[in-house]
């Protein structure tokens, strides 16, 4: 970030169209960070002024938005996915040099198609119908689905997905979209250039949808207090953030003041439990799987484990052999940021202060940029018990804490320690000799986190109906959504809208008596694709 | 209240007995509100040790509750709603006494019924699971479901249902008990020997039923200053509210400080929209409908209408004169408390200075106690459009504030002023002549209420799975969820749980695949109650 620099600034993308930002603040551009310096494109810092006419073109046109077939709705999301997808190979070169994440292995080949299938299969929610849940009591003449918010949903992205949690095309903007309500993205400032294409494919792709232009808006940074300003704005209909756990606290409390509901992923430790017979059965690649998991996309991810219960004694002592051995042939790791350096080194920092011994790594490291060590650290149970909070910090890169515990009694102990956690995994030997201690941990984890994993690790997270990317607190504030998955993510950003005694010609068209599309609704207490006859 | 009395004071219910109130900082007791006279017994004002002890207890045993069969659960609820029929007698006279709501009309022929059957139904969808929505991604090996929070409950009952919003019987008590949560009851002060009474009866059916004894708890008082304290305690799972919107909101803002979700029901103005062909059909008949709708129980209800549009001309004035008469030939009505009276005049008194001109009533008029006149305000729209917050002022009573429109579009405007309601009512001609009008509106009230009614007042509150008993902020605190109608309302008090990868015997009975109690599950996308074979 800078001063205003002299030369061109890029354009914002508010009210239906790129045009300069009003009275920035300031500018700032991407880094490499593999070498810290400065690349790409100036980009604004929007004042109030871009913000506030973000809000109101939002406002203007959620009405239109709420009013939109939803078959316009899904031909946009698809053909941003096509456009998505024929634009690979620009959008990898762009989040490759701003992120340093691997090109081929994981931005190609696992986040790009993962981004588009997500917004297919937000497209594929909005034509079934299936998000809206309609739920009919003929008897009492009430019918009863979700609905848009008919107000705009404002969307922070994080640093470490450029296009799968990206603000302009993630999860929460695909969620909030398919649930017909215009999106104002605030794409992370350390991949702007990576968010301008994706907001340059999702306009043009509006602009052919017949929707409203000012259905997508996006502007690139703005600072602390603007940010709380703007999340504290009652016309807002939702908030969507993941990110860190200060800054979404600090917006939450802003935005829980004007009743804004807001989603946001924190921060999570991601517990794994390893059982002895477990450990006995496929020690060593356990401690392959576990350091691939913490070390993968240097580790910056919401679902790394970042704490690891391994017992004691000779199956447990080759388990920390072996991943101290990983650890330490690793070479440094690069992180997105300088800030996300500092903040790692900080985080061992606070374990170690806290009674954590390094087993490898635990410095910067040779290499200039942001790099990190892989770093393991171990503790035992009656340390760790001592004084969870403090060993509960999270380091966001390759790091994670052992915790080495004398019996399952004392892994007990730990789960019902733990705060509130995205995922708990327990490892248990195939032949099922584990399940007493799995029962007696899997009753109180269980409890701690959205996702309960049995022997793989938590860095997965599958785009499926069935996926909780949530947990209780402090891992998202509200312990009932999930912020990945379609259709269940939608609901997120829907209101319930209840009509009584009204007429079947002023029913939206999932509540009316016909069902010519074959939507499955909740009729009489059954779930059915049926047709109602007569019973308005 | 008054300082500690010297008398006995009865017992609180906590950790599974009834026990003396610890330390308590002050005793109350109940009043009848025709009168304004002391009526029963002294019940304590607690301390903090009373809610300390609550807590502790009701955590202890959210594991235990959480872990328990479902048909304990339905069985201690469908045991308590049989206690509450066959008490209904006693019930009646306590409740009447306390709050002067017609004993046979109201307490003993729509409340207590509605009460005893909303907990049958919160039984029926713990038999049936329906309340959990099991989720299976046979592909991925996810299966997701709604389960306990694994925390205790806190619910605060209102002042206006002795039964089917008390904190110890109504909706939010048996939503918090279905998903298997311990329940913290804080009943309200104004009605303390009844929700004595009822508790007296969920103690009872609770020991009989194998669940543990202190899942039901309950405090009849505590200061704003330990009430604040408890909503942000972290033991808390969530809190279930109905009453003021200055209380609600305080106490919000303390558990959002603590991560605690907590659903209130706050305020509603329900506005009501007369279209000029429903007045030219039937303006008269309208005119009664209102009038009964504004004063049944003396105009208590978080339904009450409390705005309604009418076109000038000569159809509205009619409405106007006819429900003046209606208004101005009424007694004098009877309130919960003096304090309920006093708000109710600054209401009215508000109204007034906002530029409301009052038709009939306006005061506390003759008869002691806490009486008020049935009131009846009036103001045109362009002077309601000058200061529509202040127009929007709720007064609990039998209070209601007319609006003179010219047009429909004048209609259209006054509804994108308004605040978040409940409900929100169109009266549309029988014949179809009305609807340009009524789509116009709909377009911009759907977006501001929870429930859109047709030709109905918005006083009748169906228990329903289709109901939608919550609205927009500051109607409630998130548009999402519903405080009447079964299982929809036990969404409020569940966490979603995601198993990935969990074999088959480790799973909670919804998620396994065979299913022999034929529960509905969303696998692969389609609604089913078939089984699956050999997909884990």
């Amino acid at each position: 970030m800078s001063m205003l620099a002299p030369g061109p600034i890029e354009p914002v993308l508010v009210d239906g169209q790129w045009r300069a930002s009003q009275s920035p603040l300031g500018s700032f551009r991407a880094e490499d960070p593999a070498r810290g310096e400065k690349i790409g494109p100036t980009f604004p810092i929007s004042s109030a002024a871009d913000i506030e006419a973000a809000l109101a073109a939002g406002a203007a046109v959620a009405a239109e938005l709420s009013a939109a077939p939803p078959a316009h709705i899904a031909d946009f999301l698809d053909a941003y996915a096509d456009a998505i997808d024929a634009d690979a190979a620009a959008l990898v070169v762009l989040a490759s040099a701003e992120t340093a994440l691997a090109a081929e292995t994981r931005l190609r080949k696992v986040e790009l198609p993962r981004t588009s299938g997500q917004l297919r299969q937000a497209a594929q929610a909005v034509r079934s119908y299936s998000w809206t849940q309609p739920v009919i009591d003929t008897g009492a003449g009430l019918r009863t689905h979700r609905a848009p918010l008919g107000k705009p949903v404002l969307v922070f992205g994080p640093n470490n997905f450029p296009y799968a949690f990206n603000a302009i095309s993630g999860s929460d903007f695909a969620s909030a979209i398919a649930a017909r309500n215009p999106v104002i993205a605030k794409a992370h400032p350390l991949h702007p250039a990576t968010s301008q294409r994706l907001a340059q494919l999702a306009h043009d792709a509006l602009r052919r949808s017949g929707l409203p232009a000012a259905a997508v808006q996006m502007l690139y940074h703005f600072d602390n207090a603007l940010g709380l300003q703007l999340a504290g704005d009652a016309r807002l209909g939702a908030i969507g953030f993941t990110g860190s756990r200060a800054g979404g606290l600090a917006l939450k409390a802003a935005a829980d003041k004007a009743g804004v509901p807001m989603y946001a992923e924190l921060s999570s430790i991601n517990p794994v439990f390893l059982l002895p017979r477990a450990l006995a059965e496929r020690g060593t690649a356990l401690a392959q799987e576990f350091f691939a998991s913490c070390t993968m996309g240097s580790g910056q991810f919401c679902t790394n484990p970042g704490l690891v219960m391994v017992p004691e004694g000779a199956t447990g002592d080759a388990f920390v052999t072996a991943a101290q051995a990983q650890f330490a042939g690793d070479s440094p790791r690069i992180l997105f940021s300088r800030s996300g350096q500092e903040n790692v080194l900080r985080a061992i920092a606070a374990l170690k202060s806290a009674g954590a011994q390094v087993l490898s790594g635990g410095s910067a490291g040779e290499g200039g940029g942001y790099h990190i060590e892989s770093t393991l650290l171990a503790i035992d149970a009656p340390r760790f018990l001592a004084d969870p909070l403090a060993l509960q910090t999270e380091a966001f890169g390759p790091v994670s804490l052992i915790v080495r515990t004398r019996d399952v009694s004392e892994m007990v102990e730990i789960a019902a320690v733990l705060e509130g956690s995205l995922t708990g995994t327990i490892y248990r030997a195939a032949d099922g000799s584990d399940d007493t201690a799995w029962s007696a941990i899997a009753a109180v984890l269980r409890y701690k986190v959205g996702r309960l994993i049995a022997n793989k690790m938590p860095t997965g997270v599958a785009v499926s109906a069935a996926m909780n990317h949530g947990g209780p607190f402090p891992s998202t504030t509200h312990p009932g959504f999930t912020a990945v998955g379609m259709p269940a993510a939608i609901h997120r950003f829907s209101a319930l809208h209840s009509y009584d005694g009204v007429p079947e010609g002023l029913l939206p068209v999932e509540l009316r008596d016909g069902n010519p599309e074959g939507m499955q609704r909740l009729i009489d207490g059954r779930w059915s694709d049926a047709a109602l006859t007569g019973s308005a």
